[in-house]
C-alpha cells in the first residue's frame, strides 16, 4: 500500500464551514499535493506508520483561508499615510511613491506579505499589482497558491511604460506560468475610471482567449460611480454589462455602491464578488451590500485589499469585521452569522476563483491546502462552537501550521520556505528608501 | 543612590498616544509601584547596573490598555450562543445559565478572562458582574488593576438573593478593599430598565458616600429607550439626569442611542462614556456617536463588554474596529484617527475611571503600568508610524511583556501570576457543567 506523504491530525477536524460537519480526533492523509483520505487519527496512524506526521493535541484542522483581492506588495507602504481622504491619500502619498517602485521593492514586499498571509492562515490569494512577474515569482518560490495579474490602465505604468508593452508583459506572464501547479495568471483592467471602454473590451478578449479571470475594481465608492455616469451615462456595473464584460469569470472587487437592480444583475451574470470590508471602512467608502448579494444568489468572497488601506492581510480579523459590521448595517444580529462568514473566507473564495473543485474544503481528491489552529489558549477556552470561535475569537497568530499543495510551509509558526529574519531586515532597509521617496 | 527595582527598555518608547511623543532607545525606571525615571536606555543602564532589566531589542514600550466595561466571567459563555436577537440571546440562553452560576465558576472564569486581558495588553479593567467578590479576589491575586462592582437590580440576584442582601454584599466589598493598591470597588446599578428610580437613587447615595464610580449601562439600544420612555416619559439619559445621577463619577457603558441634546448633556455633566463597539455590533445595537461626544468635549473610553457578546476582551482588536467603523458611519476617513483611538484606549480609559493622575500615560510619578509590544514581525514591518501600527496592525498576541503596578505579570508571553495550563484545563472541565445548564 502506498504510504501518504503526510498525515495531519488534531483534536478537531472541520472539513467545511459548518459546526454540523465537525469531526473529532480525525485527520487527513496527503499523497503528493492531494488529500487522499480522511479518517479517525488512530486509523490513519495504524494504516500508515511510516508517513510523516503533523499531530497537534489541541489543534483544529481546517481549510486554508482564501484572500480574493490583494495588492500584496503594498505592505511596504503600511502606515506611511492613514486617516486621509481617498484622493489625498492616493494622489499625494501612494501614487507618487508607486511611480518610483522597482522590481526589487515589489519582490521583497511580496515576500513579506506572503509571509504575513501564511502566518495568519491564508493559503491562496488573488493579487493585482505592478511588476506582477515579481509577485508571481515570490509566490512560486514560497509555495503559496496564487492568482496574479499585472494591472493595466490607459496611462503609462511604472512597470511596463506604454500600454502596448503591457499586453506584451502579460502575454509573457501567461506563457511562463502555463500549467504551473500553484500560479494562475489573471487579466486585470484597473477600473472603469482608469480604463477606456476599448481597453476594457480588449482585456475581455484576453481573458476569453486565455481562460483567465477578469479581475477588476468595481463600484468602490461614490466618486467612481459619479465619474462613470458623467463619462458614459451609466453606473460602473451597467457600463461593464453593456460592454459584455460581466460573466462568471469576472472577479469584481469592492462592489460597495450597488442599487437593487445591480445586485440582481451581478447575481444573474454569475459575477464573483470580492468583499474588501476593512479597506472600505478605512477609506470610508461604505458597506457593500453582501447580505443582499448572498440573498440574490451571488458568490461572495473576502479580500483584504492592500495593507496600506487595511492595514494587514489577516483574514481572521477580516471575518470578525464582516460578521459584525453587517449586523449594525442591518440592525439585525442574525445576518452574516459565523458559518456564512467562514464560508465566504473558504468556499466563497474558492468559487470566486473558479477553483471550488480543487480547494475551499477538505475533501478527498482536493488539493491539500489546510491550516492547523492552536485552540489551547485563554481567548479560545472554553470551546462550544468552532465556526463561532473562528470568526469571533481566533486571531491570525493562532495559526500553528500551514500546508499548501501538500507542502508544509509553516510548522510551529516557523516559515519553512521564507527566511523571515532576512525578509524583515531587508524591508526595514528598503523602508528608508521608500520614506525618502515620500 | 537607590537602585530602581526594574528597568524596562526597548527600541521605541511611546509615553502617550501621539507619534510626536515617540522616543527612540529610551526606557523607564520603576521603583516599587512607581515610574521614577525616563531616560535613554544607555543612561539608565549606566546609572543602575544592579537593577533588574527587561530589555527588548525590537520592543515598543507603551502604556497598558484600559478596558472600562467588562463582564469578565462571561468568558465561560463565549460562543455558546451567537448571531441571535438580543432578547432571545439573553432570555433563552444567558439568563437561564446565569441563574445557575456559582462563586467557583465566576472565580475561575474571572481568572481566565484576566489571563486573556494580560495576554492582549490590558493592565486595568472595570468589571460589573455577579459574585463580584470572586472577580475582585481573582484580580487581587493576579496583580491586575481593577475596578469591580456587584451588579444590582430590582429582581432577586443569583449572587445575593433579595435586594437588601445586595447592599450588605457591596458594603462588605467596599470595606474589604478599602485602600487596596490595585482594587477599587464601584457602585453598579444595572440599568434604567431593571432598576426602579428608588434603587437608582439609593445607589447614587452609596456612590457619593463611598466616593466610588457609579457604573451603569445606559442607552444601549432602541428597546431600552422605548421601555424607559413608556415607563417614565423620558429617555434613559434624561431620566437619570432628572434623578440627579449624571455627574463626573458616572461611568455610562454603551450610550448608543443619543440625540444631539443628550450628547451635549453628557459632556456638560462630565459623564464618562465607555464605548463598547464590538459588542454593540455583534448584538446589532448600533453605533454610539463617539465622534460627536468627543467633539462635545466628553470623555470617551473603550470597553469590550463581556466576551459572550464580542467574543474576546482584546482591546487591540477593539481599537481596529473603532477606528474603522466610525469612518464608514460618517463616510469620512479622517474621523477617529489612530491617535484619537489610541488615546481612548489609554488616557481616555484612565480619565473614565478618574485615574488619569495615576495611569494612562508613562510619566514620572505615575503607577508603573506598561506593556512591551514585539514589533519584529511581518505584519508590523516596515514601521513608519507607531500609533497607526498599534491601531491598524498590532494584534493582542504581539504583546510580549506586561508590567502592572511595578510587577512583571507577563514575560515573553508567559504569565507569572496565573497558572495558564491549570486554568485552561479547569475551564474546559467547567464548560461541561455549563453546557449541561444550557
Amino acid at each position: 500500500m502506498q504510504q501518504p506523504s503526510l498525515i495531519v491530525s488534531g483534536k478537531w477536524f472541520l472539513p467545511g464551514s459548518t459546526q454540523a460537519g465537525l469531526l473529532l480526533q480525525h485527520g487527513l492523509a496527503i499523497t503528493g499535493d492531494t488529500i487522499t483520505e480522511i479518517a479517525p487519527t488512530a486509523t490513519l496512524l495504524e494504516k500508515y506508520p511510516e508517513s510523516r506526521r503533523l499531530h497537534t493535541e489541541h489543534g483544529l484542522i481546517m481549510p486554508g483561508l482564501i484572500n480574493t483581492h490583494t495588492h500584496a506588495p503594498m505592505c511596504c507602504f503600511r502606515g506611511i499615510a492613514d486617516d486621509l481622504p481617498l484622493m489625498t491619500w492616493l494622489e499625494e502619498h501612494i501614487f507618487p511613491i508607486e511611480a518610483q517602485l522597482t522590481p526589487e521593492i515589489v519582490y521583497q514586499s511580496a515576500l513579506l506579505s506572503i509571509a504575513e498571509m501564511i502566518k495568519s492562515g491564508t493559503t491562496s490569494f488573488c493579487d493585482m499589482y505592478l511588476f506582477a512577474k515579481e509577485v508571481a515569482r515570490a509566490a512560486a518560490e514560497t509555495g503559496i497558491r496564487a492568482w496574479v495579474g499585472e494591472v493595466l490602465y490607459d496611462f503609462p505604468s511604472p512597470c511596463y511604460g506604454q500600454l502596448e508593452n503591457g499586453f506584451a508583459y502579460i502575454a509573457e506572464l501567461f506563457q511562463h506560468y502555463r500549467n504551473h501547479p500553484l500560479i494562475s495568471i489573471t487579466t486585470d483592467p484597473h477600473s472603469v475610471y482608469t480604463c477606456a471602454p476599448k481597453l476594457l473590451s480588449r482585456l475581455g478578449q484576453v481573458a476569453a482567449d486565455t481562460g483567465s479571470l477578469y479581475h477588476t475594481h468595481l463600484s468602490e465608492n461614490r466618486q467612481e460611480v459619479a465619474t462613470c455616469k458623467e463619462r458614459y451615462g451609466l453606473t460602473p456595473v451597467r457600463h461593464l454589462d453593456q460592454l459584455g464584460l460581466l460573466g462568471p469569470n469576472t472577479l469584481a472587487a469592492h462592489c460597495v455602491m450597488l442599487d437593487p437592480d445591480e445586485i440582481m444583475l451581478l447575481a444573474e451574470r454569475g459575477v464573483k464578488v470580492s468583499h474588501c470590508l476593512e479597506s472600505n471602512m478605512k477609506l470610508a467608502s461604505g458597506t457593500a451590500p453582501i447580505v443582499e448579494l448572498l440573498a440574490a444568489g451571488a458568490t461572495v468572497s473576502l479580500g483584504t485589499d492592500g495593507s496600506a488601506s487595511n492595514n494587514d492581510v489577516d483574514l481572521f480579523g477580516e471575518m470578525n469585521c464582516v460578521a459584525k459590521v453587517h449586523k449594525i448595517a442591518h440592525l439585525n444580529p442574525t445576518v452574516m452569522n459565523a458559518e456564512t462568514t467562514l464560508h465566504a473566507a473558504t468556499m466563497g473564495g474558492a468559487a470566486a476563483l473558479s477553483a471550488d473543485d480543487t480547494i475551499g474544503t477538505l475533501a478527498i481528491g482536493k488539493k491539500a491546502d489546510c491550516i492547523v489552529v492552536d485552540m489551547d489558549q485563554p481567548h479560545l477556552t472554553p470551546c462550544y462552537n468552532i465556526p463561532s470561535h473562528l470568526v469571533y475569537a481566533v486571531r491570525g497568530s493562532d495559526v500553528l501550521h500551514s500546508v499548501i499543495n501538500g507542502q508544509v510551509v509553516m510548522q510551529d509558526r516557523e516559515l519553512t520556505t521564507i527566511d523571515e529574519t532576512e525578509i524583515l531586515s531587508r524591508m526595514t532597509q528598503l523602508a528608508k528608501t521608500i520614506r525618502a521617496m515620500h
